[in-house]
């Protein structure tokens, strides 16, 4: 029921004046009237909060910046705090203070959810606030809603996604032009898609945060960033993914979420997968999410992972959800839905099929040797093929059954101590 | 605010106990304690409407099913009215009653929605009652939720989609196999996908239905389904789709929805899209819809459009999201969006660009006559190939670039008249 005394108007706070802070700002001006159609009520930023307050930001009002915290902690016509700023702090004690003080908080902060979620959750729920964070994971998708609401009705076992558009973006380079990691990151780095330090990018942890948020909403259960395997692209060659599509593969970096009987599976590493799964479409800095569930079967959400606009979209969405909340007097309504204490596996524990080259002598009986390690170990071969053979050197692509990983990372210890084998190289997952 | 004296048991009814019917009343059971844990309340189904209450239903228990409306209209115990009897009545009538009860609705009823939707819509809010309506649209997708929510800090120009599995199962089929279509449409039927009665489908009627949905939430501006330009799938012939295939181009029946500086345009026709285009690789009886909005920039949701289980998925989210409001005393938070009033084009006013195949007199000075009344008409032509030629007679191929629909048809009744034009075909309109 719509309260008889509604705010008409509902303030704001902006923390952040950064590229989406100021694309947030920009909504909230440019949509106004439509928020007011909305919603019922009329959406004023009346605080952005900057490091300093004296530098002019191009789009933002003067009057509106500050770099005083107090001046929104303070102010109780301040209902709703858009935090943007990313980072671990100050992020979480702006967070915790705001919801102490009463405030609605929406945040993009992946960093702070993934390793902190549990307890600026439980902030909000002590609060009866409202904690909304669709910008936090793959951008402009709606994916947190859907996955929160929409899919209520399902168990989902499965959520697999492209989210990092850097790492896209290069493996689309690579696979396309032919170009080899270094050349593809340095173009993604003079477009702007890579930032100067891509470690975060290009090794899985920004992706491993995503995935680490989602699991935790898909399974109902806390999943944290340090639990989720990561492993990135850097060792990619363009001969891996060349010989991928030979059979019909393409290489993505994919988060990989699945709940078991045994336990919650999270992972972020290179993947074959087939070239006419829906994934394997997602090109260049493209997201996709793809979720499996009992009821719905598969479905998948497409779009833009980053950027300005695009993110500051799936923060205002969030607003206008948290403005319809005031307005009916049910801020909380929907809260951490983290209600079982379901184990994480180790990365040693899970199955996985494994693509692999190996370099050995070519001469009789390696291949013979070579099979039974794998055999001995539990592993069995779905294909072989043997790619090419000079200097006495055979190279040998090998793609295996499902096996566990502990198993597999056996055969792969008693290869490196054999004489006969050479190298191994391209080690990569198969969906 | 979670009301003090909130609901620990929350009562619903089902109105039918058909494919979907019995699918949610499975939903129901076996999500009991899940729901509580989502929403702090219990679900429970106290009544199921069906038609011949003493017919036993496969998974329901005999003591819910009811033949008396009454039972359930005059239950002040029943809060949530399920209604997944399709057509428009008596499931308007009871819509209205139960909404005039004070009771919430979850409804999968498209038809009702397309024709009748502003006058439920009124009801809902004139009882300040949540109306929720996901399955309506593209079965298990969510699409409703995100559109009205998820986007909310958006300007929706676009929304194009794949609405319709049987007709997708058909073209898809008719692509791969290179079958044609009453040989596709045979196959769909023996599978389940194609209804004894197909006319809903392969004319576009039942896609129709869910675009007018789908713009009236997207532009905030009501649009019915007799508003929509509806042209099915009956004429596309084997050899459209080969040569569409030899330009780039997969032939998909799309609904699109434009929301124009002169009026909304809202169509439903086969269409041949770029064969990179997402939604060119969505196949089978899978459904998709892509949304272009000016801040998110493109987004692509993708799943199963029908089926029990995925529509109970979609129907099964509203209810927890009633639940939800019910807990916490917030029913008809988001109600009716269609808060403008925009025109809506006719057909003859909208632009396309168009594919067509021309077999004409193969003889000197035809194909400049040809070209000069598609020229007179404002007509111009991005590509032509000379397919074939034999017995006189030459086959053009041509696409034209993007021109006003009334201009093309005049140019198609000049065409008609001359005698050089031996036949005008596969005149299909291009994305």
């Amino acid at each position: 029921m719509q309260s008889e005394n509604h705010k008409k108007t509902i303030y704001a706070a902006i923390l952040g004046a950064g590229t989406v802070g100021t694309g947030v700002y920009k909504l909230c001006q440019e949509m106004k009237s439509e928020f007011v159609q909305k919603t019922g009520a009329d959406l004023v930023v009346k605080k952005v909060l900057v490091r300093n307050a004296s530098k002019k930001r191009e789009g933002i009002e003067d009057a509106v910046l500050t770099d005083n915290w107090k001046e929104i902690i303070e102010d109780p016509e301040i209902d709703i705090v858009i935090e943007v700023m990313g980072g671990i702090e100050p992020a979480k004690t702006y967070i915790i203070e705001a919801l102490e003080a009463g405030k609605q908080i929406v945040t993009a902060n992946k960093d702070l959810l993934a390793e902190h979620g549990q307890e600026v959750m439980a902030a909000a729920e002590k609060a009866g606030a409202d904690l909304e964070f669709e910008a936090a994971v793959a951008g402009a998708i709606p994916i947190i809603r859907p996955l929160k609401q929409s899919m209520a009705g399902n168990r989902i076992s499965e959520v697999m996604g492209i989210v990092n558009g850097t790492t896209n973006y290069i493996l689309t380079k690579m696979s396309e032009k032919g170009m080899d990691y270094a050349e593809a990151l340095a173009q993604a780095t003079e477009l702007g898609y890579a930032e100067a330090d891509p470690t975060a990018d290009v090794e899985g942890y920004d992706a491993g945060r995503k995935m680490a948020i989602m699991a935790s909403i898909a399974f109902n259960s806390r999943v944290t960033f340090p639990q989720v395997y990561t492993e990135g692209i850097t060792k990619i060659s363009a001969d891996d993914i060349r010989y991928a599509k030979e059979f019909g593969y393409v290489i993505k970096l994919l988060g990989l979420a699945r709940n078991t009987p045994e336990g919650i599976e999270v992972k972020v590493h290179p993947m074959l997968i087939d070239e006419n799964h829906p994934l394997a479409g997602v090109k260049d800095a493209f997201n996709a999410v793809f979720v499996h569930a009992d009821a719905m079967d598969d479905a998948m959400f497409m779009g833009r992972g980053a950027g300005q606009m695009p993110t500051a979209s799936a923060v205002m969405g969030d607003v206008v959800d948290v403005m319809r909340n005031l307005v009916y007097n049910c801020c909380g309504r929907v809260g951490c839905s983290c209600y079982k204490q379901l184990p994480v596996k180790q990365i040693g524990e899970t199955k996985s099929k494994f693509f692999l080259r190996i370099h050995a002598q070519d001469k009789p009986g390696v291949l013979a040797n070579i099979a039974s390690v794998l055999g001995n170990n539990g592993v069995s071969i779905a294909q072989v093929v043997q790619k090419s053979r000079k200097g006495g050197i055979a190279e040998l692509v090998i793609i295996t059954d499902e096996v566990q990983e502990n198993n597999f990372n056996d055969a792969m210890t008693i290869f490196s101590g054999m004489s006969v084998v050479k190298e191994i190289s391209g080690v990569i997952r198969v969906y």
